[in-house]
């Protein structure tokens, strides 16, 4: 479709928590932005703090040149079937959710131009009120390689991903959601379990948080996400991550056995040594 | 003993790693600070940077009013036992290890006085060159509550405590490895057991480093902890490590339970209220 000002692509913004929200501001004087949230409050906030120069309902934001929906991944597949009908031929349609097979399935039956859409970035305190105009600089941005992109439409997408400060990976949904089960997914589910067994021993000793240090802050940073989010990428990748738990388990069993063997000191450099390069 | 100076306790720092040298350079104008490392260049650097004062053979050091033991945790025992009959009857044996049992069984044995000591503080990134002067400030400092302290040793040691800026904690040394077996331990265990298996999958998928976000990063920080170190901490409360890893293990089944169930948003809402009035 055409664009409202010559230079400028128009955005449409389907959620306006951390992600979209911050997407909203890093696009500030570099695109049309036009956003939508179910809270009405959200809304006020995002205009504001200049998150989106316009709200918009559904029908009039789908006009746009990309429609990016930011909702908790588990609510994308039905966001897309109930609005069917109304996509625009012409518009590329995005999402920023945490697993790409079950959104990408559902994009493939819209009438629209479609790629999923991943950016590596975020924080444990989500909502508009933590969003963040640095927030994707230097990440990585997924893109699905199961997309109906034309070479126009590509550059349009790849704009968008540059004016962010991102970087474009482009990545099957399958080996997405394989490789974010073990980096992401997994780790949260091994987080929260940790802090949870935990509270269930707290009832045992009572002050075993005050001598809680930095490294049990650390590890446990991610269970304080946002639950709603954080149960949507589990459970749209569930087969995944129980195989990754169970996997897990053994790897838990093996280091004591290693431990045991005292042969630890050479298994603890090993990982040292691999993480080190990485962080 | 007598102090050398009026108004100044003397410390003798065994051990100038991060713990050893930074306990040094907090104390710098508030104690004469002798120190001694294994290693001469450490012992160099030490002195450099002005975490100590002068360097002491271990038989001049052990002269002074109090006598810090820090090096990894299963040495402690050994060195303890090794050097029994030249501690000084009117000195205060103390130690900075990670577990107590086996620090304070051995110190009873010694004809000094004597107290555990665990200051719950530290970095990945170890040894002198890491060293800091604010490491200690606001933690607590564990003490055990097995000594055979005087009041007049007892106030040495608390005004050790305070002037490097910690608070200090008394507990026994059981409840003290086994509370720190849960925040600290089974922590490092669980961090470096998940690095270890994403290692063993890299080998399937070359890349999967490349899409980790912060989440994963934080999850494994302390697996980069000191292998040497983080080891003796292990191995020296490994009855403890062993049932809470078992535990662990019921936990992450369960909570895989609760996701299939439906019920795992209640789950992680009860977790993130509980850890976000932690932190």
């Amino acid at each position: 479709m055409k664009q409202l000002e010559d230079s400028f692509f128009s955005i449409f913004i389907i959620g306006l928590g951390l992600i979209g929200g911050s997407l909203g501001l890093s696009l500030k004087g570099k695109w049309l932005r036009y956003g939508y949230d179910i809270d009405r409050d959200v809304v006020r906030e995002a205009l504001e703090v200049g998150a989106i120069d316009k709200s918009l309902s559904i029908e009039e934001g789908l006009k746009s040149d990309i429609v990016v929906i930011s909702i908790p991944v588990q609510f994308i597949p039905y966001f897309i079937r109930e609005n069917r009908d109304k996509f625009y031929k012409d518009s590329i349609l995005m999402d920023t959710g945490s697993t790409k097979r079950v959104v990408v399935d559902e994009m493939r039956k819209v009438d629209s131009f479609f790629i999923g859409g991943h950016p590596i970035a975020g924080k444990e305190k989500g909502g508009i009120k933590n969003i963040d105009s640095h927030l994707f600089d230097g990440k990585i941005f997924v893109l699905t390689e199961e997309n109906n992109l034309t070479e126009e439409k590509k550059r349009i997408v790849l704009k968008l991903v540059r004016d962010i400060g991102s970087f474009p990976v482009f990545i099957s949904a399958d080996d997405h959601d394989y490789i974010l089960g073990l980096t992401s997914h997994l780790p949260y589910v091994v987080s929260l379990s940790l802090f949870y067994y935990l509270m269930k021993k707290e009832k045992d000793k009572d002050n075993i948080f005050k001598f809680a240090g930095s490294g049990l802050r650390d590890t446990t940073r991610i269970s304080s996400g946002d639950p709603v989010m954080s149960y949507g990428m589990i459970k749209t990748n569930l087969d995944h991550v129980k195989r990754f738990i169970s996997e897990y388990i053994d790897t838990l069993k093996e280091v004591i056995d290693v431990i045991e063997k005292g042969k630890f000191k050479e298994l603890a450099e090993k990982v040292k040594e691999r993480r080190d390069r990485i962080w």
